[in-house]
């Protein structure tokens, strides 16, 4: 039995200050939330509008009280409800994907789901980037949320204490395919709009740039878009 | 001076049909408007709820009309609405690029943008498609969509035309790094989740598979980011 209160709850969880006080996210959508059961996370609430889920522990709910809680234009009639769950401490012993201040949520959960495709464990992520328990992000990152662990901390501390390169993509630089990526070590991904911070900037040790056609116009790539060709090139 | 009727005609060029019977198309954001007048299209009409542009031809409207105008959930008022252009013939002397179902208005886009950046100037779409004038997609393309040729044909029968290598992206193919492209030829990218059509799949000469980490628990890539990664080997 779901109670006024919890939907209230739940839909309250669309905001960042609520997920952080309360310690819980939502997945929704059937395939996410059995992924985060086989992870091991531990479910708060299982609603489901739908009859027939392979999932028996799922509890039902009406098509309306379900259009309250989900962050979806369109519903699909899954929501699982999750602790966040505990992070095991960042270490830079292998690649550690850095974001300065990513704002778009499909781009983050597109990032998050490149890295667990190519076996990349850990993102950090300045304090202003976009926050990884947005719905919209676990929606992009397609169940790989369970599989890689993201940190908010201040980047340039962090950086600062490992001599390790660190490589980071500019219009200007090494055309990436020259690149010898050593591991450990550190990428860096940029603003939407503006890139990579100029403070940051200065810490970059291998600036690397992408191959654009010579009568291309076009201005950027797209950073997940960005991220995947740098991701497959160094596992190439 | 622009009257009620013409805010109703405009808002009505949110749907396809609407687009295909008047011939026009929505832009929005002051960047890709100055790059379609740049690429010669031809305005209709060209509306913002700001002052201070730097284009002195914009019409001003108030901002609860232009909220009733515009496609975003964020309207950052500056709306041009565009005769829909004219486009050479679909050649198949270089690449093409072939999308069969693609659902996702923020995936095509992207692709497009991927192409520009790439120098790859048509793409075929499965009548299926999701329409490359949604206002998502142009918001997407960030400008591209006026320097990339976007058509809708049955792709079948065009491709048996011509006896030119087809690739495609499948779970199980040739790693992609051991793939010689050789132009002309045709790409083809699938559905969201269901990719390549079983039809469409038995005319691919060639594929191909982008390698994923042996431990990688992920089950697919976005296709926007195997697009990326896909056009990028094509250019190494």
């Amino acid at each position: 039995m779901v109670v006024k209160s919890q939907l209230k709850l739940i839909k309250s969880l669309h905001q960042k200050k609520n997920r952080i006080q309360h310690g819980l996210f939502i997945i929704e959508g059937e395939k996410g939330i059995a992924d985060a059961l086989a992870n091991d996370l531990i479910p708060y609430k299982l609603l489901s509008s739908q009859v027939g889920s392979d999932i028996t522990s799922f509890e039902k709910i009406s098509e309306k009280e379900f259009s309250q809680i989900s962050a979806l234009k369109n519903p699909n009639g899954y929501l699982g409800v999750f602790n966040i769950p505990k992070q095991a401490a960042l270490d830079f012993k292998d690649w550690v994907v850095v974001l300065d201040g990513l704002q778009d949520p499909g781009n983050l959960g597109t990032i998050i789901r490149l890295c667990d495709w190519f076996g990349i464990k850990q993102i950090l992520c300045s304090p202003d980037t976009v926050d990884v328990y947005n719905p919209k992000v676990v929606q992009a990152s397609m169940g790989s949320l369970t599989r890689v662990f993201v940190y908010y901390e201040p980047i340039i501390p962090l950086i600062n204490r490992f001599n390790i390169p660190v490589y980071g993509t500019f219009m200007e630089g090494t055309p990436i395919q020259k690149i010898v990526f050593k591991t450990p070590g550190i990428i860096v991904f940029g603003n939407e709009g503006n890139g990579i911070s100029t403070e940051l900037s200065n810490h970059i040790t291998e600036k690397i740039s992408i191959y654009s056609h010579p009568a291309s116009k076009a201005e950027s790539l797209n950073v997940a878009n960005a991220a995947a060709i740098v991701f497959y090139e160094m596992s190439r």
